[in-house]
This record gives C-alpha cells, structure tokens and sequence, in this order.
C-alpha cells in the first residue's frame, strides 16, 4: 500500500512535468505565430490549450483522491498541495500562450508588434520558453540551482517588460493605438508567463527545503 | 473532536469572507483613487494589499493544518481544498485592486485616464464591487442565485473591457500612447478581477451541487 502510494506520488509529479512541457510547447509556437503572422499556427496553439486544461484537471482529480484514500501527512501531504497549485500556476501559463496566439489571430494578416520591437518580444519569448524548460528539469531532478535561473531570467523579463513602455511612450513611437494597446497586452501576457513560472519554481523550492525564501544571491 | 473539526471548517469560511470583504474595499479605495487621482489613497490600498496576503498565508496554512490533523474525506476534503483554491483567487483579486493603485501613483498627479472613459471605468468599478460584495453574501449565505448575479456582471465587464479597445482604435482617439497603454492595462486589470471572482463563485456552486457547469439561464 505505501509503496503504491509512492508510486502515485511519483506520477503526480510525472503529470506536472508532462503539462510543463505542453506549456514550454506553447510558448515556442505561440511565438513563432506572433513573430511571422502565422494565423494556422496561432489556431494550432488555441487548439491545444484543452489538453493542458484536461490535464490539469486530472491531476486534481488525482490529487484530491490521493487526499481522500491515503490521509497523507507531512512533507507527502505539502507535495499533494503543492502540486495542486502547481498546477494552478502551469494552466495560467498555458492560457497566456493562448492569448499571445489569439491576438495573432485578431490581427492577422498583419503583425501583432511593429519592426522596432522585434528584438524585446524575442528575448521575451526566448526567456519565456527557457522558463518553461528549466521548470521540466526542475520538477524532473529537484536541482535547486535551477530555481535561482527562473528566478534570473524573470528579472531580465521584467526589465524588458518595463522597456516596452519606454518605447512606447518615446516620441518616435508612431504606431496606431490600436497597435499600442496590443503591444501592451502582448507584453503583459510574456511578464505574467514568468511570474507563474517563479510561482512554480519557488514551490519546489519550498518542498524541497521548506522554506519560501529564495536566497537571491547565487 | 467531530464538533471541533466542523468549527474549523466554518472558520475556514470565515476567513474567506473576511478576505473577500478586504478585497471589496481594497477596489472601492483604488477605483476612488483612480477616478480622483488621490495619491494618499492610492498608497492606502497598495500598503492594505499586505494584509489580504497574509490573511491568505494563514488561511492557507490552517487549511492544510486541518489536512493533516483531520484526514477528511468527501465534502469536507473538497470544502478544504475549495477554500485553498477560493483563497488563491482573492489574494489575486487583492493584487489587482492594488495594481490600479500602482497606475495611479505612477500618473500623479495626472489622471490615468482621459475623460472620454471616465463613464467606462466607472462602470467596470461598480461591477467589479458589486461582484467583490455578492461574492461575500455568497459565502455568507450559498445562495446559488448570486452565482448567476456574478456571472452576469461578469459579462458586463467583458462587454465593457471590449468597448475600451474600441474607443482606443476609433479615429476620436488623441491621447498619447503612453496614455493607451495605462488605459489598456488598466481595462485588463479590471476585466481579471472579474475573472477570478467568477472562478470563486463557481467554486461555491461546485461545493454546493457538485456541478462544476452552472446554468446560464437564469
């Protein structure tokens, strides 16, 4: 009975790596929709979002079971509700893929985002994606170093965040507003993906050592 | 023991109106703020978020205490892990009333958004307020009527965060950019708000019926 119920710890954990790496896919796609207008390639991403919803609720389903016929205590029973807003967090991530490709749809066959900033989305994305990544390594081998990457990358997410307005409020920033407001909600949605991966990687972090305190000066 | 665990457990459901009822003055004083351009008031709501966090935290901990110590099974479990996922969705209600804030301290001592929306803003407020107060009848009293009430402003909001893209594209549009973007983050912070007051209610709909699909023609 213990040993199946490891078992089954062990595949919650298998579950949310499996949903981390859709999200991570997401990501990828969503982007290269957003950056060459690609409206089939957008619709594939909203297309997709489902299974990371079904997946989600699986796992809680799962998770609430295990709650249910094991009565677990302790650091098994942290790991369950941990795992339940682990969840939480990579559906999020998933969702804000979607509308990254759902304002690829709304603007096709034009570009979401002007030339000027081409470069910020790119590294946006590209921290995004890499987010995703270490998070499927994170939750597949524990390596608290890892946390300390997320945790970098989302700084340098935040800051290209914050430069997006700067553009935008420059004088040479000649874009419609409609494009303005896109530019801005397209923005938000890559700072939001980063901020729900640092929720997951501070959340093993605390399984793992029971703290929530990330030291930040590695 | 049986009485003690069910005193918990109404706790638990004290503790979230008592949330609920910080969020619905914590969007009062942001929207006062917004529409008043009140810096002090602003700093109010921004220095009071501290509180709905660390209602949340211990929310969250008794929670799992409960978990542990209990071992419940069936309603209750699904009543804990609901108030869990309740207490997430709050604190982020909480987040978003200060985020309005923190455009208002950082436009001061201009107005974050022109006239033109003024009647628009006020709107997205008063159902946002409206959905924070049925939110605590609602965990007050399980009258599954104020779900569709919910609901309904709900989709309000989503009519009204859509006309505030319609008015930045339309050709009376003059303001600056810099302008655009507040009033797009802005619209978007209060269209989540409600967002995730739905996603209380319908999790007060689920404890009650089992049902996570709620009617929609009432």
């Amino acid at each position: 009975m213990r040993k199946l119920f490891q078992e089954d710890l062990h595949n919650l954990g298998d579950q949310l790596t499996e949903i981390a790496s859709l999200v991570g896919e997401a990501m990828d796609k969503a982007y290269t929709a957003f950056e060459t207008a690609d409206v089939q390639l957008a619709d594939e991403v909203i297309a997709a979002d489902v299974r990371i919803d079904n997946l989600q609720h699986d796992l809680d389903e799962k998770a609430i079971e295990l709650l249910a016929l094991q009565g677990p205590v302790a650091g098994d029973l942290r790991l369950i509700v941990g795992a339940l807003r682990m969840s939480t967090s990579l559906e999020r991530m998933g969702d804000l893929a979607r509308h990254i490709a759902q304002l690829v749809r709304l603007r096709y066959p034009d570009h979401v985002a002007p030339e000027t900033l081409k470069d910020v989305y790119a590294k946006l994305a590209g921290n995004g994606l890499q987010i995703a990544r270490k998070l499927v390594q994170l939750l597949e081998t524990r390596d608290l170093e890892l946390v300390h990457e997320i945790h970098a990358l989302n700084e340098q997410i935040n800051a290209l965040h914050a430069g997006v307005f700067t553009t935008i409020a420059a004088n040479e920033w000649t874009q419609s507003a409609a494009t303005t407001a896109d530019c801005t909600l397209a923005s938000r949605y890559f700072e939001r993906f980063g901020d729900h991966g640092v929720s997951v990687a501070k959340k093993v972090h605390y399984l793992v050592t029971g703290e929530w305190e990330v030291a930040t000066d590695a």
